[in-house]
């Protein structure tokens, strides 16, 4: 039983015929050891020589060590070691993020970042509607989208809920969504929450403004597509799914269903389990790719540093790059900046995010003093504000919901 | 807007209409202040007091914080807040194991146990076969289950793994299974590797000796069902799922659909990603629990403190307990140890798992010297010794093969 170097640092490799993974490390082994842990771990190998690994299957089938800088390691898996059709992302997941997380060697281990070879991305179709879809749905070529989350979560009848979805839509709001803990209760049954939501959206429409409000399908991948189709005809113009608790697949089921003709809002609760420590875990960019990949038509970013959930600026920077580069053949997915957000922090986020961006507040929308149409009022009014580059203290002189709002949450 | 308070510490609450969950939190705040945020965002609150929120549903469907102890909180979930017909586990999860991980103002949060409600667990089955059905199909009621993961873990062809599970089922293992990574790849189709295994495996009950494979099914939640469905048909015994990739759904789904007739094993990889740190993320003890709850019948809960898998001593027997407590209605579910296991390592995890365990050598039976039929009698004779409580030096003995394993993975 020999053992087998992993390490190919400096030889070419073809990088249309791997899938290639940037891992950060922390170890107390030499880095190069701690990368040969890794790679074997994660195709060939194990934690001792065996008899049954040959030159043939670790040549075409074993990770190759392709860069080491500083703490980051960066492995090429062969795109063999892939079962794409039968398999999907939860397979892609065991290969790039599976045991390595719990290897004894490293005190940590963090996925990076994540490519994946044109044979493999052909495989998924990336968005049907994309960031312009929602737009053209929507009416609105240029500015930020600006929406709401139904707050609270949860404890809203149907009826209740329909009437936050006029007020918003009232008060200028393009999107609003359920928030990511409902779906079925018995409080709102999706059925005629759905239903009575569509009777807003519906009323709005009539009265020249055009809305979605995201119904969150979140349930078994078994059971996802059906319930997404009764939900669209119920009147449904867009469904949510948390992908984490949910799964890549069940984005992507959604997404190709033939029957579904409505966009995908992607929710990422739970991600903050394993995306909030740097040194151990996944990072939002994988995930973030995956998404594009598997469908998801928008996407829930960060707040670009600023909101009630922690992140860092630069990697949600990367997830709104990752929304947004053009990366063909797939569609750009709408970036949502969502959680914590209010009419004050509008301009910081959009000077840096740019205009194609679906700004969200929850609280900082039924949290207005003045109830939720001028707290939807006060967003739309920051968000003018800001595309039409007027400062936000200048635009609340002649906007007195907006002012209201500035001065509740004490803006300076 | 009034602002509420979930403080319920000292009253009485019935502990059948909530979910229990055990959080263990690192904050600069006063740990009430952080309870309070904690059950806020996680049930009717958010972080801005909102017009919407009346008394009736912050009192019906607010979080209750019934217990604060050094960093530990306790939160009760009114029933009534999870969606259970429709949502499953993911809105389950979307609650207890949701945003809360995002909140800026902790710096860790971990969610370390959860106890259901009887109204929640009776839709939920358990495992089908369990423990005690594994064993009957094994015609083995008492020793520790002995199995192999086939390696390496990927690049064997159907005939060469068919011939793995023939060698190691004729030197004494009772199990054997695919690895996570492998499903369905060019080098090893699915159908063709279950129907070689099915021969081998056939021929050793003609010789007299049972044994089961655990097919790696592991695909898209919307696919899984019908996957394992061809696996049985094809002849496979059990079907194996990966549960963090693939959703605790994709369990459910396996174990309660009629046709499947074989025992599921659920494989665990991943799950270091948020497990590993012991300040924020998600214990293993409740994934353990959700997976009982779903009817897996073995679940990998580490190797009580050896092998190559990071893992805490005390936390491995908790999912030990949780998978063999009395917990009526479900039956027990077979723990399985795994990882960096070798016959040097069995006396002392059997000593404090007991005897109702699966044991796994992957590298440990594979790596031995004389070939995989001598690594699964080495194997095979480390369980037979402490199950008969003689010293593993002195059955080496007599016994070569094991005598080999030792010398070769230095055992003193």
């Amino acid at each position: 039983m020999r053992s087998y170097s992993y390490m190919h640092l400096g030889e070419d490799i073809d990088r249309d015929a791997h899938v290639i993974c940037r891992y950060r490390v922390t170890t107390d082994l030499p880095i190069e050891k701690a990368a040969e842990a890794l790679a074997a771990e994660q195709s060939t190998g194990t934690w001792t020589g065996i008899s049954t690994l040959d030159e043939r299957i670790f040549a075409e089938y074993g990770a190759k060590i392709i860069g080491i800088e500083g703490d980051n390691v960066v492995l090429a898996f062969p795109e063999e070691d892939f079962s794409i059709e039968v398999g999907g992302i939860p397979q892609i997941l065991s290969v790039i993020a599976g045991n390595l997380f719990g290897l004894e060697s490293l005190r940590g281990v963090r996925l990076e970042d994540v490519e994946f070879p044109s044979g493999i991305r052909k495989k998924y179709k990336g968005p049907k509607f994309g960031a312009d879809g929602l737009r053209k749905i929507l009416n609105r070529p240029e500015k930020p989208l600006v929406g709401t989350i139904v707050k609270p979560k949860i404890g809203l009848s149907p009826k209740d809920t329909a009437r936050y979805v006029y007020e918003a839509g009232s008060g200028g709001l393009t999107n609003s969504k359920d928030d990511e803990t409902l779906v079925d209760q018995a409080f709102c049954p999706i059925e005629d929450r759905t239903k009575a939501v569509a009777e807003s959206l519906d009323r709005l429409s009539e009265e020249g403004h055009e809305m979605v409000h995201a119904v969150n399908v979140s349930t078994n991948g078994d059971r996802i597509v059906q319930l997404a189709e009764d939900v669209q005809s119920w009147g449904a113009r867009q469904i949510m799914v948390d992908v984490i608790t949910c799964g890549f697949a069940a984005v992507q089921a959604l997404s190709e269903d033939p029957k579904i003709k409505i966009p995908v809002h992607v929710h990422r609760t739970m991600h903050g389990a394993f995306t909030k420590d740097p040194l151990h875990g996944i990072s939002m960019l994988p995930v973030t790719k995956l998404v594009r990949m598997c469908g998801g038509d928008a996407l829930h970013i960060g707040t670009l540093g600023a909101g009630k959930m922690a992140g860092n600026v630069k990697g949600d920077h990367e997830n709104l790059d990752a929304c947004l580069t053009k990366d063909s053949p797939y569609r750009t997915v709408m970036p949502v900046c969502s959680g914590g957000v209010y009419p004050g922090m509008v301009a910081r986020m959009v000077r840096t995010s740019g205009f194609n961006v679906q700004i969200q507040a929850g609280g900082g929308v039924a949290g207005h003093p003045g109830g939720v149409r001028k707290g939807a009022m006060g967003m739309s009014q920051a968000v003018d504000a800001v595309f039409e580059g007027i400062d936000v203290k200048v635009y609340a002189e002649t906007h007195p919901e907006l002012k209201e709002a500035l001065d509740t949450w004490g803006f300076k």
